[in-house]
C-alpha cells in the first residue's frame, strides 16, 4: 500500500512528538537504511503511515546503534491525519511490534524538530558483575565479571564534565564536524550485582558514551588512575582510550527539550 | 556427529547435577519433542555431548512450558566424561546459547535424579502493572494494566496452603493421574509496577501456576472475593476457575531436594 505524503507548508499541518521506547535488540539501529534493513525508523515510518493514512518521515533524537536501547527516544513528524494525539498511543500499539512502544504523544509548535530542538540528553549504561552469565541480561547489559572500583570509576568519571574536546573518545566513522561537547552530569553508581554509568550532556559523539565506559572500566580494574584517565582526554587521541564497550548495555534514556 | 551412549550401570559412571538458567522465550518448552522442534532439552542435550564425548539424555525435575523461563531449573545425567565439575560450567558456556547457562555443576550420588529426587519446587509469577506497555518485559512479564488489589490476591492465595485436590485449575490435557498437591507457602506483593506471586509446593499440575495466578487475578479486580476463591478450589470443576495466564510471566526459580 502506497501512502501519500502530506502537504508541506500548510498551516492545518500538525507537529506531532512522540516519546518512544524500544529493545533495539532485533534492530539494525535507529537509522532508516537502505536495502530493507530491519530499523527502528523504518518500522515506526511504515506502521506510523497506516494510522495517519499518509506516508510520513519522523525525525529522531538522534541515532542510536545496532542493539542500543531507548526508554525515551523523541521523534517528530508532520501529518494532515485527524486522530486525536491521545488515541495515538494505543494505536500504534495494535500497529508496532510490541519491542517498539510509543509511550506518550503530543501535539507541538511548528517550529519544533526532534533532533534540532534537543537541548540534552541522558544515557546509561549498564554492566552486570555476575561472575556467571544471566540469561535475561544478554541483551540489557555488559557481562563484565572482574571486579570493579566503582567509587573510582565515579571519580574518574566527574573528569568529563564541563566543555571539552572529547577527540579521544570519538569513535571511527563519526559524521560529526566538531568535537566539542559539555557534559553536564556523570555518575557510575552500584545496585546489587549491576554497575550503572549515567552521561548527561547537550550531545554526544559517535561512540562517545561507549568509548567513555570502556575507558571508565579500565579505571574501575585499577589499569589506569584518574590522573591518567585526565591524560587520555586531554591527548584528543583515540588510540589513548579503552575498548568500545557493547552495545547491548547503552539505553538513552531522556531527551530534553 | 553422532555420539555413542555411555555403558550404563558402570561402577565407573558419574552422576552429574546441573543448575540451569534459562529464557525461554525462543523454545518450545522444556521437553525434547519429535520433528526439531527447537526446545531446552534438545539444545542441552546435542550440546552437552560435545563436552562429555558421548550422546547423553538429561533428566529435567519438570518441564516448562513454551515462553516459561528458569532461574534454576535442575537436570541430571550419568557420564564416562573425565571433565572435572568445575569445568563443566565454562565449557557449557561456550557451547550453550547465551540464553541457556549452567549456573553450577556437582557429582551427586548414582541413586539422585533431577525428577525422582525432587522434593519441592518454587515458582514465581511476574505482572507488570503499568499503565502502557514496557517493551523490555514483553517476554518476561503478564502486562495487565487494570489495578489490582494484591493483599486481597495474598490473602485469596493463603486458601490452597495445605494439602488439596487442584482439580479446578489442572490444565486440559494434563498427564497427572492424581491431581492432590501439597503448598506449604504462597504470597502476593507489589514492588514498584511489578505484583509478584510465588507458590512453593511438592508438585504442581499441568498450568497449576497459570491457572492460580489467572484466578487469582480476579480476585484482586474484585470480581471475585476470598470465599468464591475457596468455592472454585472445593469444587473439583475447571470452568469454575478463571483464566490461564499467559506463559512469559512464569518462573521455575528453584528445586529442593
Amino acid at each position: 500500500m502506497k501512502y501519500r505524503f502530506p502537504m508541506k507548508h500548510t498551516a492545518s499541518l500538525r507537529n506531532i512528538k512522540l516519546t518512544v521506547a524500544y529493545d533495539g535488540t532485533a534492530y539494525h539501529g535507529f537509522q532508516r537504511q537502505a536495502n530493507h534493513v530491519l530499523t527502528i525508523q523504518a518500522v515506526m515510518e511504515e506502521r506510523l503511515a497506516k494510522i495517519f493514512g499518509h506516508r510520513l518521515q519522523i525525525s529522531g533524537s538522534g541515532r542510536t546503534d545496532s542493539g542500543v536501547h531507548a526508554y525515551g527516544q523523541v521523534v517528530s513528524f508532520f501529518t494532515d491525519g485527524t486522530i486525536p494525539v491521545l488515541r495515538i498511543p494505543p494505536a500504534a500499539k495494535s500497529l508496532l511490534p510490541p519491542d517498539i512502544v510509543v509511550l506518550s504523544a503530543e501535539e507541538v509548535d511548528p517550529d519544533f524538530d526532534a533532533r534540532w530542538s534537543a537541548k540534552s540528553k541522558l544515557y546509561s549504561y549498564k554492566i552486570y558483575q555476575g561472575k556467571v552469565a544471566d540469561p535475561f541480561l544478554r541483551n540489557y547489559a555488559w557481562h563484565f565479571h572482574h571486579p570493579l572500583d566503582v567509587p573510582a570509576m565515579h571519580a574518574a568519571a566527574q573528569i568529563i564534565v564541563g566543555t571539552h574536546d572529547f577527540s579521544a573518545f570519538r569513535g571511527a566513522g563519526s559524521a560529526d564536524v566538531h568535537p566539542i561537547r559539555t557534559i553536564m552530569e556523570t555518575s557510575c553508581y552500584q545496585e546489587g550485582a549491576v554497575v550503572e554509568c549515567t552521561f548527561w550532556g547537550t550531545g554526544f559523539l559517535y561512540h562517545m558514551v561507549r568509548n567513555l565506559v570502556g575507558t571508565l572500566v579500565s579505571v574501575g580494574r585499577g589499569k589506569q588512575s584518574k590522573q591518567e584517565f585526565s591524560q587520555i582526554l586531554a591527548s584528543l587521541d583515540r588510540r589513548q582510550a579503552g575498548i568500545t564497550a557493547p552495545a547491548q548495555g547503552l539505553y538513552l534514556q531522556k531527551v530534553l527539550y
